[in-house]
């Protein structure tokens, strides 16, 4: 497949460029030079220049990208024909953050269902999305392959095993835990406390130069 | 300063090492092998060892590497002794998510105050944190230097000048603004959305093999 030669570092970066684009588009904007999208995305021009070669945007000299080339290449790179609808695990304070993400809905992916302990959550909808009992996982799924997992760390693992059981190839995980899963299933594991620590290292180690 | 060799791309590493090895040294364990640690934080063990010998960390064959030596080295790295106070903007869902995430409690990294514009919140306190109203700012961040951004997307570019105009200049951004800084205010951002739309278009181009 054409697409998988971008190389992975590129992929990253495609919604990012994408957002932008889009709300370009929108404001009836008709080019972008690699300048204003470096800006904007806080990407460096070279990164941008090389990253778009890939995708066969060649920029003109004070001309730039043209938007709605770029828009119509990475509609159908990223597929935003195709709904992928993904199920959220653990409907917390994490979780309802991510039912109520106003962006979720501008995009071509759909959390349509939620699955918690609680039973007072068990049977209300938030946000339009119903939410289940964890125990209902195995019925209420339904050949959804994507979960967002934010449930509490000590449930990470049992929960995961029973996802991956019921054909769950990709999970977001949001808990501390380091999930363990077969080969096959996909895990970005994103860690609140690692990303906070790292901020702080960088600050005290990797100092930034006031201009 | 010796720790700026260390590339960027091990440094962001070190908190995830250190978390494992910490937890390896409460259950009583001396050693680990690159294998275990591997396995354990998800990083193969090539880059493990490449990673341990920028510390002066040689692991033997068949011993691994000593436990107690490693987390010494992590902890004067990360700064263990030294605590790091946070402000969080924002006590929404995602924001009182952050509040309550306990593993900020084991670190050397505290969230000591909130801020929020709604009036039922503001003199409270969440798990501990006292909520004040974002109108004071300038009273209450009293030094802060770091702050997590959970505010909703259109009031983070009005926020982070506030940020900045009082001295934050470190910003972990949770809004799905990309929001604009003086050079020398270090930002990183995580955008829920984003994360979402990359692991999908993994799954897609990328999919892995069932070994």
């Amino acid at each position: 497949m054409e697409q998988n030669k971008i190389p992975q570092a590129t992929a990253k970066r495609l919604p990012l460029y994408y957002r932008f684009l889009n709300n370009l588009n929108q404001q009836g904007k008709k080019r972008v030079s690699s300048k204003e999208l470096s800006e904007a995305v806080k990407v460096d021009s070279a990164t941008i220049r090389r990253d778009f070669s890939y995708f066969g945007a060649l920029g003109k000299k004070g001309y730039g990208y043209n938007v709605e080339y770029l828009l119509g290449f990475f509609r159908s790179t990223l597929d935003h024909h195709e709904i992928t609808e993904v199920a959220l695990v653990g409907a917390g304070n994490l979780g309802t953050a991510f039912l109520k993400y106003s962006f979720m809905k501008n995009n071509n992916i759909r959390i349509t269902k939620a699955f918690d302990a609680d039973s007072n959550k068990v049977g209300t909808d938030i946000d339009g999305v119903p939410v289940y009992h964890i125990d209902e996982l195995n019925e209420k799924l339904e050949g959804t392959r994507v979960a967002i997992l934010t449930v509490p760390a000590s449930e990470a693992d049992v929960i995961t095993e029973k996802l991956v059981n019921e054909g769950v190839n990709g999970i977001l995980n949001f808990t501390p835990a380091r999930i363990t899963v077969p080969n096959h299933v996909r895990v970005h594991h994103i860690d609140l406390a690692v990303e906070l620590q790292s901020l702080v290292y960088f600050l005290k180690h990797y100092p930034l130069d006031k201009e």
